[in-house]
């Protein structure tokens, strides 16, 4: 088929519902089926939707932030499969029914912007990524070219600019994508096909052994990612860590040596800006040092501590940063700006992500349409349906501003440096160790063991 | 660590304001801060979230459905630049600034629900995904272990298994993934995977040169996942199609023979159910025969013609897809569940995914929770956080009912008959081939060209 050929797919909305029979009289059969009437009853809907958003502004955002609430009705799965009417039929359910099985929905789910959620490193309502969020799931967009997402490419362009900027880099590339996990995935992909492109066409198959560096507190995205690229997780060379858990340069660079030694190819450091249990920050500069001197791709994986570019204060965590090729940063955990926010920033300027991520699908990305078709940014994703998750953090950082941003940061560790003074203070608490960002990490001592010797018996004890 | 020990994130929600210190008497200052004070203006953002819904529900739930409205206020980048206020700034914009800023993203943002968008492959708004939609997101949970998502991981399970059960398979497992383009590359991985399960740690190097085979008219995400996965572009097999972009099996086998006779190794053929411009349908039960007789994994990217198991007119058109190992499917698109609801459907019930894909993070997937833990599913998927898309289709299911949903695929289907007879009666318009799904593939031919002869000229005129 020539690209220049039209294709239409017929979708079922209301796309007949008005004006194919301007006058409405005669009705337009085709296999049974009148074309010319409303599809749906758009009444009803409309309706429906109101009415759902009313409980979700009652249920979610203003029950769901309140401290006397619950955070969890909590039910053991057979049990919750009993409560909630689990079954799809044959005939659909009454609106009403409808809004009493949301209404389940809600009761039975954690409230993760409750102030009292702790699990995993997001938690928080910001009223202004929310906004960006119902938005985007009204309009429905894909953010692949510029004739169907216009709006939403120009938001992510200059959003990945500000990002940049933060990291410190003049000028940069960038994607956003469905997780810290694939930005990782993207950037080990991206440093294999910069140290050799013929791995795009040829594949892995008998070249010699890549291997590659991250820190034992790495997170487990390593090593999904090593497996699910083809590179196998035992060449992922884990390095010893410190007593805070940051990865120690001289280990590095002993690896890298011997991994030479054995005849394997040395190609990315993947160091860890706010690893996932410790919180650490692996020492970029000396890190950086080493991968200058042996010509490998430095990311660095910020997912959760990149958050701390946004402070004055706190930036010097990331020192070194700048020297990266690439960086994984999310701003949906610390800043808040909902699951998922995940971006992939990367210092080449010279089209490398789009010459590695290319396939240059032509039934999408034609060369020859109307407008400047850089800005069909779709062909740098392993995605084609993509969605707008730059839009909700450029909503928050309009209306908080950088220095409105800056402050949540600022104030989540100071929160951290009064949790830490009020373990050390409380009976029955043991710090692990200072934090440097803002996991803690601690024991709750039972009563029973509060006077026993931290030997053997009492951690056997304290670990059942 | 062990695992044992808690750790927690501090981060900035308002999970301080009115329970540490519960007679707020005394201001709590770390670093300057106060931490016993409101993070943010919660009225203000209350208010800011409910004005905006309004105005979602009049400019984009309402307006966007009309007819009468515009799908587009098409501007071009560099002026659209100058209409939109991109730049992030140090101090944030009034409530009223920011619905200013809502109103223009609507404005220049392409309506996908609009009766009249017709770009790609999904269109038309339904009512009840939106709902699910907008309490995703104002619930923000991340779907990884049954403790923080309980809800939306049983619906997950409910929904995968119905699909099962439209695929023709007793039994199964499977994933949502962001993307059918995502789902393919699991299913890639998989297959290689089940083939070799030492490639997970070892990778690709010194191993045979694999190859697999799918269709000339397949999607494009087949060379982005064997790019991705370590394969190589070069190592997939394009197999000639018949005149209507169908497979031809009697070409597969040639190819998968003359690629043993090459010394690669053949392991999986990708069938694809509605290609994405002529909408053909590989003859499945065929495929299946060759991929039996050669011991290859047989995966359908049926993402575009999976819809069509809802209707017990159409489903003839995957005839065979039984016998297939894997399906990618996306409701998103037909079926109209908003971007994105892609999943990835597998035969087996063995655990193969779950092997194939985990990296058994002990922090997030310990093993000694008070529930089965074989409800966290989380390990399944190549993402970390991950969201509940599952959901949305849920809600429309339960909504229209089986029934429902197989009206919506018959009329698509009928439309599409309408379209095909209305482009044959019409002057300068002239049909490509007979469709057997919703792509209608046409020229437009301009006036100057009705009366020329089909030959080279008048083809390289139209091409122009």
């Amino acid at each position: 088929l020539s690209q220049k050929a039209h294709f239409v797919c017929v979708v079922p909305g209301d796309n007949d519902q008005q004006d194919m029979v301007p006058n409405k009289k005669s009705a337009v059969l085709v296999d049974g089926i009148v074309l010319n009437g409303p599809t749906t009853d758009a009444k009803a809907g409309e309706k429906f939707v109101e009415e759902a958003c009313r409980l979700i502004m009652e249920e979610v955002v203003l029950k769901a932030t309140d401290v006397n609430e619950k955070v969890c009705e909590w039910r053991p799965p057979e049990q919750l499969k009993e409560l909630l009417d689990l079954e799809m039929r044959d005939t659909g359910e009454s609106p009403h029914r409808l809004l009493e099985l949301c209404q389940d929905v809600i009761r039975y789910s954690v409230k993760t912007n409750h102030p009292r959620f702790f699990n995993q490193l997001y938690a928080g309502l910001d009223y202004y990524s929310l906004v960006a969020r119902f938005m985007t799931e009204a309009l429905n967009p894909s953010v692949y070219t510029y004739e169907v997402s216009p709006v939403f490419l120009l938001v992510e362009e200059a959003v990945l600019k500000k990002m940049i900027e933060f990291i410190g880099w003049k000028e940069g590339d960038g994607i956003f994508n469905p997780g810290g996990s694939v930005s990782n995935m993207y950037a080990m992909n991206l440093a294999r096909y910069k140290y050799c492109p013929d791995i795009k066409e040829k594949g892995l198959s008998g070249l010699p052994r890549l291997i590659l560096f991250t820190s034992a507190e790495c997170h487990y995205s390593m090593k999904k990612a090593a497996s699910f690229l083809g590179i196998g997780t035992e060449n992922v060379c884990f390095v010893e860590t410190d007593g805070r858990g940051k990865m120690i340069p001289e280990e590095l660079e002993k690896q890298v040596w011997q991994a030479r030694k054995e005849g394997a190819a040395p190609f990315l450091v993947c160091a860890t800006s706010g690893t996932t249990v410790l919180g650490a920050f692996d020492p970029l500069d000396e890190i950086a040092d080493i991968c200058e001197r042996h010509g490998l791709w430095l990311h660095v994986d910020a997912s959760w501590g990149g958050s701390a570019l946004m402070s004055r204060k706190h930036r010097k965590l990331l020192h070194g940063i700048h020297r990266a090729n690439s960086v994984a940063w999310n701003p949906h955990k610390m800043l808040m700006a909902g699951i998922q926010c995940c971006a992939l920033l990367v210092k080449d300027k010279s089209g490398l992500l789009k010459k590695c991520y290319s396939a240059k699908a032509s039934y999408l990305f034609q060369q020859d349409k109307f407008y400047d078709v850089s800005y069909d940014t779709g062909d740098k994703s392993i995605q084609c349906s993509r969605r707008p998750d730059a839009f909700k953090f450029w909503m928050t950082w309009k209306a908080l501003g950088t220095l409105g941003l800056e402050e949540r940061v600022n104030r989540a560790l100071a929160l951290s440096r009064y949790l830490v003074d009020e373990i050390k203070k409380r009976e029955g608490f043991k710090l692990l160790m200072e934090p440097e960002y803002a996991n803690i990490c601690f024991w709750y001592i039972p009563p029973s063991l509060r006077e026993m010797e931290e030997g053997p018996e009492f951690w056997a004890k304290l670990n059942l």
